[in-house]
């Protein structure tokens, strides 16, 4: 069996929906467009969620990887 | 098909317009300028937000790239 | 006798149940499939807890090693 | 055209008038005297504002790069 | 006689109880099973203290060391 | 006319009084003994300030460099 | 006259009485008994205290470095 990675968890989503948390308290939901090693982050077709509930449409955003907590595929 | 990154999202926003959310739940809205590795971006015709509303109108700003928690084009 | 280091915690938690907490006051629960050397962390069939109770299940989860407090094998 | 960078606005901004926001809500109005690669700035005739006011008279202050959230030049 | 360095404390207490105090104000107290250069420490037998009281048995735990404030063996 | 760099306030301000903003709130006053490039100072007669006014005699203190926020000469 | 640098002063404090103040409101005062170039500090007959009054006695303790705020000679 292969070696299992952190990161193949977003290399699998890519394309999909995923939930990221943010620090400070936010969280984005869309599709994960593209990701680096500093585990920046485009997603799109993006909310921004407060309390689970839409609080701004967001489009595409790119969201810087220091900030990310972290990311869960839908 | 061409492997998307996240700086592209910068690049294809030269000259459009961005959201910019930093840390201290700062927000600041204008048109990219420049951008370099580390996020410093500079937007011009640029306003600080509180709760969307227009704060301050900052006309060119320098944000420091450790500050910026997403950067969504308009 | 072998020489211990802090990372076979990890090594020897896989597959097993851990306890994440993460700075910002967030717990996770959930099974440790994969690690690496900045401490990022996929956590599967992972709940977000409260106060010790269920808030959301999150499935599959890569947390940031950088905003891990404490990893704890239950 | 040349290609523009974040840092020219500070080259641009030397010897006038700039409005530095810091990490932690702490403002300072005056104007640039030199900067360095860290984003250290020093500037001159400096004063700290809260809310917009004026707090105390700094005289010259050298901020240290990484509490800038953002610089813009008057 | 011989150059104490801050490192020797971590190394002395190995197999012995130690308070470990994380930012955030966490407290775990345990026997100290293994620590590397980061500071990331292994605590076993550790309880997680809230106020000087035993909030929470963990068992075994690692500790990331950039969360650490100070260690004191017990 | 020679090029300005911002560590040339704290050469020029050795052995005259400072004032230095650290994070957290934290203020100190005195005459600024020494310095090296990760901006850790020495300050002697130093006192700690509160709402400006004195809250404690530190005499000589040595201050972290990451913890400073701006350093001005009296 | 020798170039005075600012980890002198901790030189100068080994085996001597020292206030240290750490991040997150923490004071620790007790005999300084070793240092490294990361500030990490061993104090020995170590009290943390509250509002400076004795909190708690640490005996021997181990602060990491990048938790201080000051470290200042009795």
């Amino acid at each position: 069996m292969a070696e299992k990675r952190p990161f193949d968890v977003l290399n699998n989503a890519l394309n999909s929906n995923v939930l990221v948390r943010l620090k400070g308290n936010v969280e984005v939901r869309g599709t994960l467009a593209s990701f680096d090693v500093h585990m920046n982050l485009v997603v799109e077709n993006a909310e921004e969620l407060e309390n689970g509930e839409t609080k701004r449409k967001l489009g595409t955003v790119l969201l810087r990887g220091d900030t990310v907590v972290y990311v869960s595929p839908a």
